[in-house]
């Protein structure tokens, strides 16, 4: 099928994420043949995964297989597969697997992944949050604290609090450190017998000298404070310099941490450092204001991996959703205008206002010079996410879930699937999982062999 | 805890299956300290795992937290623990992390497991479907199958039809194959571009002369139509020789299979042999009438792991929901008649009828000598199983999600998580994969180191 020259020019669109999906939306009113090519089956509602990591909603209620997505375009299809390299003279891309794809016109929207800042070794222990498998990684250990902690309680006859560190004050961060507050003292409250939920200790580093620091201060201030009023301790301008089996660094300061998240920084997708053109520190790819790549019009980057200057404010513009919704739109419809002979535009972001949650009932919201915060930016914000939330019977579900855990404080999403090993737990426990893992290895080899 | 002598005897429940749970909730009642230990955090719906590995419904809505379950009786405790050892001399059961618990009272309910009849090479290409861990993985290799067959056609310009063979024709084996015809005939029907999956093949080997042999003949046979209709090939008769990667052996006819299903055998939890009883060859434990291990009238077995003869049929009892529910009540109501000083009475099983489902609105159901078969018994089918459904709010959501499905034909769980490599599909996706096991090893080593 790729060999052959076909009269209608061909568009490959890499990753289905938000700026993905809006892209191949647009392109599929062009005549246009569009492949949509993704590692994953599924798009990924990222901004609500953090449900998925404190069980309040389940993996199937955030995400939707492409393919039923962009069914109806007829002009689309997708792929499953993974990109491995780019060929931008000969207009190719190879697939992980030895198979190449040829364009017309490249849109690349592989997005971001996590950054440990040089320590790579920390990801194992401190888990970020960007995939449905993150997020179901983190409950199962979060979940496990709790039950571990349970167990060690019964035996010894001493309860020992659970502590979590989430280490980042960005708007995951924040979410994570919030929700988790509210599993503590309400969703596990009354499931326990030898230890108590509400004592949990849930601490937020933040290197910076505020949370949120993308907000006004005046948001930042009521965030933190809200934050407190769930019971979270908040700790600005802490450089985390080590992360250890069972516990933290601050500098020379030891934290305890029975379970670490990471959501303290981004970068790029591996993908835009292979496309061989120019890039940020960040692995981001510097794009012309139409969004292709300098040289080669017929490449677009869009999403978490472009890397562009607001031309009204000068700041580069953020990671966030709309910005990627916007961009990859905006990349498709250029390709229009060359189909029609017409000039292409320049990308402009419409900032509609942005917003972050921090727990129940307890958001912060910036809609261009109004500031809203507790309650009423909760709700704007659980209304704007609901409507974005892809697929109808999702919205349906999800609001329903919300429903019925805002009037019982219950999170009905509560599996531990997987091993029950916790990183750094304690010894014994450690020692016990080592001899599970050697099995897995084992099999993995004889599956091999 | 447990060292310290208590004036409440302590029964000690080992799994939180059907019979562990009714077994705790009837034993609530008296005065007793209840310890439920199960190795997950989470009661499993079993009847309807099979929907979660057809993308139906996600993980959480067929599996409850176990501490949420019994969170209402203030005498029942849960531990999340994996029984490795009993000392019924010294009423002691050991942990696999090394701490012993202490009963008066044991109820030993852990069920039972896939049976590969010797076979065990065969468990990594034949998942079976017992917990939700194998759902989700069976899920992701029939998802996979179609995602890889659109990509090779994409590629090589070829569609070859994905087959799956289901090995075993009790009831799980015939709703797999039933759910998997619905799947690919209409759920992915107009979800791919260059596959066609209402090509699938779909093969379900039965051992025996007939389906489902534990119902009368004329509801086997009614099954079998009902399966045919709905575009699966049934074979009885067909012994299995061999799973190999993409193909399964019959004698010494080799068939294609992209995924192979199990659900041709189970045997009791390795628990029965260890409480050093007699045991039959499947492993169950034999009981005596009031469901004591003989010789200690303080250990109860009951469900899936008891072996127990029905004394009006002289058949044994199957390894039913309900037999597991009425047992496991049974035996905590014996232990409620010791503490009252009176006599234990004979377990008597009550059977209310019996149902298999087929698929969207096929299924089978015996009760007493009402034989009813299609669409009234799967509305009962329905009813019954969503009625008994553990947790109130799991029962609205699986009805909606239902209701939902069944008027779209839409499955919206479809969720690929983990790896993209699935056993034995080519050598290229193999080789590649090998690398991605290689880092998961050396990584799995360094958390080790």
């Amino acid at each position: 099928m790729n060999t052959s020259q076909n009269s209608v020019p061909r568009l490959l669109i890499i990753g289905a994420g938000f700026a993905g999906l809006k892209a191949a939306a647009e392109a599929a009113k062009y005549n246009l043949a569009i492949t949509v090519v993704d590692r994953r089956n599924h798009h990924t509602f990222q901004p609500l995964l953090y449900q998925v990591a404190t069980a309040g909603l389940s993996p199937g209620e955030i995400a939707a297989p492409i393919r039923g997505v962009l069914r109806k375009y007829s002009n689309v299809e997708v792929l499953l597969g993974e990109v491995d390299s780019f060929d931008l003279e000969q207009k190719k891309v190879g697939l992980r697997d030895g198979s190449d794809l040829l364009y017309d016109y490249l849109i690349v929207a592989s997005g971001a992944t996590h950054s440990y800042f040089g320590h790579n070794e920390w990801e194992e222990l401190a888990r970020g949050l960007k995939t449905v498998e993150d997020a179901t990684e983190i409950r199962r250990r979060v979940l496990l604290a709790f039950e571990l902690a349970e167990r060690q309680a019964h035996i010894s006859g001493h309860a020992e609090p659970v502590h979590f560190v989430v280490v980042g004050g960005g708007p995951t961060g924040v979410e994570l450190a919030g929700t988790l507050a509210e599993v503590a003292s309400k969703a596990l409250a009354r499931n326990f017998r030898h230890i108590d939920p509400r004592t949990t200790r849930i601490l937020l580093l933040e290197g910076g000298p505020r949370i949120l620091p993308a907000y006004p201060p005046d948001l930042s201030r009521s965030a933190q404070e809200q934050l407190e009023r769930l019971g979270v301790q908040v700790r600005t301008s802490a450089q985390v310099t080590g992360v250890e089996p069972g516990q933290v660094r601050v500098g020379e300061e030891i934290l305890p941490a029975s379970v670490t998240l990471w959501a303290a920084g981004v970068r790029a997708s591996s993908l835009g450092r292979k496309l061989g053109v120019e890039v940020d520190r960040a692995g981001r790819v510097i794009v012309s204001p139409d969004l292709s790549v300098p040289g080669h019009p017929e490449v677009f980057v869009v999403g978490d991996l472009a890397n562009l200057k607001d031309p009204k404010t000068g700041n580069l513009l953020p990671g966030l959703a709309p910005v990627a919704m916007q961009e990859g739109h905006h990349a498709a419809w250029n390709i229009g205008r060359d189909l029609k002979s017409k000039r292409r535009e320049p990308f402009h972001y419409i900032d509609k206002g942005t917003m972050a949650t921090i727990g129940r009932a307890a958001a912060i919201a910036q809609i261009g010079k109004l500031h809203v915060s507790g309650f009423i930016a909760w709700i704007m914000w659980l209304f704007v996410h609901i409507m974005y939330l892809v697929g109808f019977r999702n919205r349906i579900l999800v609001m329903l879930e919300w429903a019925w855990s805002y009037l019982t404080y219950q999170r009905s999403a509560r599996l531990i699937t997987g091993s029950t090993y916790l990183p750094g737990w304690n010894a014994q426990q450690h020692e016990h999982e080592s001899e599970e893992l050697s099995v897995e290895q084992e099999r993995a080899r004889a599956r091999l062999a």
